[in-house]
């Protein structure tokens, strides 16, 4: 499974169109790039919908929204599903604000998406209407224990079910599941949590390989977030003597660049329920 | 009292909200979090106020300064101001253009600001009306040379006196003033220069530092400051054989990250006045 | 001519003014550091003409386009114009949408421009309204191979010509030409096509080298390229073990900002047709 995936990008090489945030924009085209995708990014209302035309797939990510972006993530998204071209929604820090929570809920209903990755208490804002929310990141209330799996699972798969999207929650334990299916995933590191930009990167990620594997979102999916988390688990194990975040941010860039099919099978830790 | 501004940082990991530019503000956001602290980007007029509201503090960087930006800014400033969280104020490269210094005398004049940080050609700008300006950086005429230091210092006092702002002009010598004590710093080297975002990252930092010390703002500033001149220091040291610029930006916010309260105090290189 | 063309950025460290692409501005920023000149990026168009007035020469990118950018090219391109200070566009994407089109030709059309640097598909598209874009990046059908060389030459002096801009066509062989005169480069290496970012930095670099050297415009721009290519192959023989593109991108600041005269005299493969 997780051979055919990585290969199918590599292969494919998917043009992916980003509508995305201004903060991590660089990092989710270089990840793209690493991968073996392309990145175009382009967030006019005047192109978006020829922009997404010419490409294999759209990545959302309101990060930095603004009603400017998202006018455009809108058009881009309609097009998109015109054309049946996976879309992947990154809801970042839905639940801080009024208009962010609305702009998240909006796209998730006006767009058939493909994919939806956040953390935990992103997903679960989108998913029931609560979570508790800490800036962009989850709250601490939220995470994803042992104990908290099967009923983080049964949201996961539920939200799956009414959107008809591969849900990804990511944190510690990731879990990514269709309404029937999930994959638990324990690669990565906390260490990730110390750059800017992992979640977006990896949304970019996701993106990339439902493109290259659009009859497999799913395994798509699972596959971009084992690949994400081992490189998190290659770049901390480089590092060295004075290494701290700037150099892990490179390693973790390095690592997706460098990783091979078989170092990725080798490496992924997860299970199916 | 580094120690103290520094562990306050570390253990209250305060959540800091960006309305920065589009160049440096991944910088920001990594320097955030090299430093314990959360970043938060969010600069539309629509949610300003409310995610202002959930964060510590309120960071505010004119260096790509729009209508769009500077309306949220007056936004979250005025809700940060109603809360009491502080708000750190970077006029990057007022004096360039009538609009850059109109904007920056009115963010002066219609927030209470706790800090402002830039180099001495934006902070005389401001403070005085004239300056020698050279783009984003300080005009030759302007460095502060030790000869030149008492009359700086005073400027920067009086400057507080006016504003109620810790006033910190930083460069090859560093001065951190309330209206009636300055810390003089030298730490720091030359080779910041090389690399864009040293200001702007600075001024984040400080925002942090002063976020998790709301009620020693001087101390607080100059703690920030320390620390980002003795990072710079520590990853000049560390370049070796084709070392660049590059690098030594990784560096910087690698030493950033890893820093110590005991490394600070004993590389601190300041005297009060 | 390639020393003096880099001693006289060293010495005369150029002001550029930038109004370019949220993607890659924070590297453009850094390699004009890095080759010893300084950036200023401003977009709004209530100051770009006063910012444009103080520097030395504008760098326009429509990477990531929008009306309000455009406007701003156009206000800034005019008074760079009134003060014969030199304009280089990137045409990022132009061919992919019609707005970036319309938007590529209008700027060619409305501002006297000093240097137009694009892949050959952006070139094309530019000069004669065909090519095979891919994104971003140039269509395979118009890779500049050996036994086109002759024709994309005439194809760049042609349009040459009926601009006045230096034309920089650059992709693996890289074509510099004025109406009447040619640089064929072969500097560089693929690996460049890995980081996001290359083509905007070698457009900002140019812009660099054109200001310092305003009188030779087509030897300016030749040394810009010749310096891009050489660093990305400095760049590519330092990676080691776990090296992977987060690393390159690091290297080739890096090689910029170590860059001597003499070694980019020696590491120089060029011709002249």
């Amino acid at each position: 499974m997780l051979e055919t995936m990585f290969n199918n990008v590599k292969e494919r090489s998917p043009l992916v169109h980003n509508i995305t945030n201004y903060v991590t924009v660089n990092d989710c085209a270089n990840i793209l790039l690493a991968c073996g995708a392309s990145p175009i990014m382009a967030d006019d209302a005047a192109e978006v919908a020829e922009i997404t035309a010419v490409c294999d797939g759209l990545s959302i990510n309101i990060g930095t929204l603004s009603r400017r972006t998202t006018d455009s993530m809108l058009i881009a998204g309609a097009k998109s599903n015109e054309m049946n071209h996976p879309v992947v929604l990154d809801p970042v820090g839905d639940g801080v604000s009024k208009v962010r929570t609305d702009t998240a809920l909006k796209l998730v209903h006006d767009i058939r998406l493909s994919a939806i990755r956040g953390n935990i208490s992103e997903i679960k804002m989108l998913a029931s209407g609560s979570g508790s929310v800490n800036g962009v990141d989850a709250g601490k209330t939220d995470f994803v224990t042992n104990d908290k799996l099967d009923s983080v699972i049964s949201l996961a798969k539920a939200f799956s079910d009414s959107t008809g999207a591969i849900i990804a929650i990511t944190g510690e334990i990731d879990i990514v599941a269709s309404s029937e299916k999930a994959y638990i995933n324990k690669n990565g590191c906390s260490y990730m949590t110390n750059v800017t930009g992992t979640g977006c990167m990896l949304s970019a990620l996701t993106c990339a390989f439902i493109s290259a594997n659009p009859d497999n979102p799913l395994e798509a999916t699972a596959a971009a977030v084992i690949e994400m988390g081992l490189a998190g688990e290659i770049a901390k194990q480089r590092m060295r003597d004075l290494d701290g975040s700037g150099s892990f941010r490179t390693y973790l860039i390095d690592a997706v660049s460098n990783m091979t099919a078989a170092e990725l099978v080798k490496g992924a830790k997860y299970e199916v329920r």
